[in-house]
């Protein structure tokens, strides 16, 4: 049985944006965070992957959101490595509050990657056996995106304090981009309830990049769809499914 | 004797820089955050201070770092709200390592703000008297900033993530628009010694505003002079000291 590894965590102002609620890329930071210490606890932390030339590199989110935390609140983070393949590990992350309801779900997807020729490795037993996960030969189709007809693009410059000390733009900052075009108005009148985020190709310090959005409304549905692209390469994508929010 | 109120942190990747030590915005957000509980502990928070129709705003931080917390490494933080007068209250943040090194003093200036007409209030007695700090009829006089000469200029976006729960956007906030216009290449092999910064006029979302800047060097000093300006309105400055880094 895997094993879930849980830490508590207290939403403090500066996580959290004009509606009081954490903001989504904090929440991203802050799952992460659990992962990292629980891989820390097993012996299997970044220095020890580091040793086989490998670092861990995270595809995909889909983040399932049925409240934001609030600031103040104190929440419990929980992972679990759920499985692996070949190629790829899943892992899963839980907010809940201090009642026991769940928050927040988040199943992710991760590979490991080689630091030198930056390709993708096979999953080695040795990094992922104390975590408990199941080896399983069922690879997890990825969601296809809808395409975009008459996209919005908005650019933003990679700016210093986009790189966190893992030396790479944090992965929270594509969602940063991604809502920012959206604006105030919409932002304060929705909450996101289905994220699906996709990370292809890294962008870095300095890169001038577009972030693409277009609405889809279906009958009482609200979608947007999202391209982070470093000129003509796509690097980041993403769906969002709105609802809107009594505040 | 004011009371001193101690918060432990641990200092988490996503609030370092590439660098792998606690970013100057971060440490601002996070002692902030030690004053905010220090306020609620002692029955003083927001809430209270509403309902004289008035909120707290920073209106100077002068910085002396010794050495930036690192990533990972868990840290104390102290504040102590030191003495008061007319219309000025001061007071004091350390941030402390677990054997007792001081690595940084924070000393800022804090005002009563009218929630309505925004002007400066005279300071209430029953808001600070739970703190133990004095009354003093001195006044601190605030430092005088250097002319820039030959100021260069990055604009930047108010964005919505800018903005925090308290609705404004955070103070931190400015330091990163005055940090990132140095560049990558300057901000890996230096380090802030002493930063002096100045809060006037609050910028507000989707501002486009300027942050000039200049560099000073003397017989071995380098001093960074800082301008955020939204339009011809001056809304705050900085003054930052640099070593060299050796990394």
């Amino acid at each position: 049985m895997p094993k879930k590894f849980t830490e508590p965590h207290t939403v403090w102002y500066y996580e959290c944006d004009t509606t009081g609620q954490l903001s989504i890329p904090m929440l991203l930071s802050i799952v992460i965070k659990t992962s990292e210490s629980q891989s820390e606890k097993v012996g299997r932390g970044s220095d020890y992957v580091a040793t086989f030339g490998l670092t861990w590199v995270i595809i995909q989110y889909e983040m399932h959101i049925n409240r934001m935390p609030k600031v103040n609140e104190q929440i419990l983070v929980t992972t679990q490595a759920a499985s692996y393949n070949k190629f790829f590990c899943y892992r899963n992350f839980w907010v809940h509050d201090l009642q026991g309801n769940e928050l927040v779900l988040i199943q992710s997807t991760f590979v490991l990657m080689d630091l030198k020729n930056r390709k993708m490795s096979r999953v080695l037993p040795e990094i992922v056996a104390p975590f408990g996960c199941e080896k399983r030969t069922k690879i997890q189709r990825s969601k296809k995106f809808e395409e975009m007809t008459q996209p919005k693009m908005q650019p933003y410059r990679v700016r210093y304090l986009d790189i966190d000390s893992n030396s790479h733009v944090n992965n929270a900052k594509y969602l940063d981009w991604m809502l920012d075009v959206l604006g105030y108005d919409f932002l304060v009148t929705h909450d996101a309830k289905t994220i699906i985020v996709k990370f292809d190709k890294e962008v870095e310090y300095g890169n001038q990049i577009q972030s693409y959005w277009e609405e889809k409304a279906g009958e009482g549905t609200l979608t947007t769809i999202h391209q982070i692209k470093n000129g003509t390469t796509l690097c980041t994508e993403a769906m969002i499914d709105w609802d809107s929010a009594s505040r």
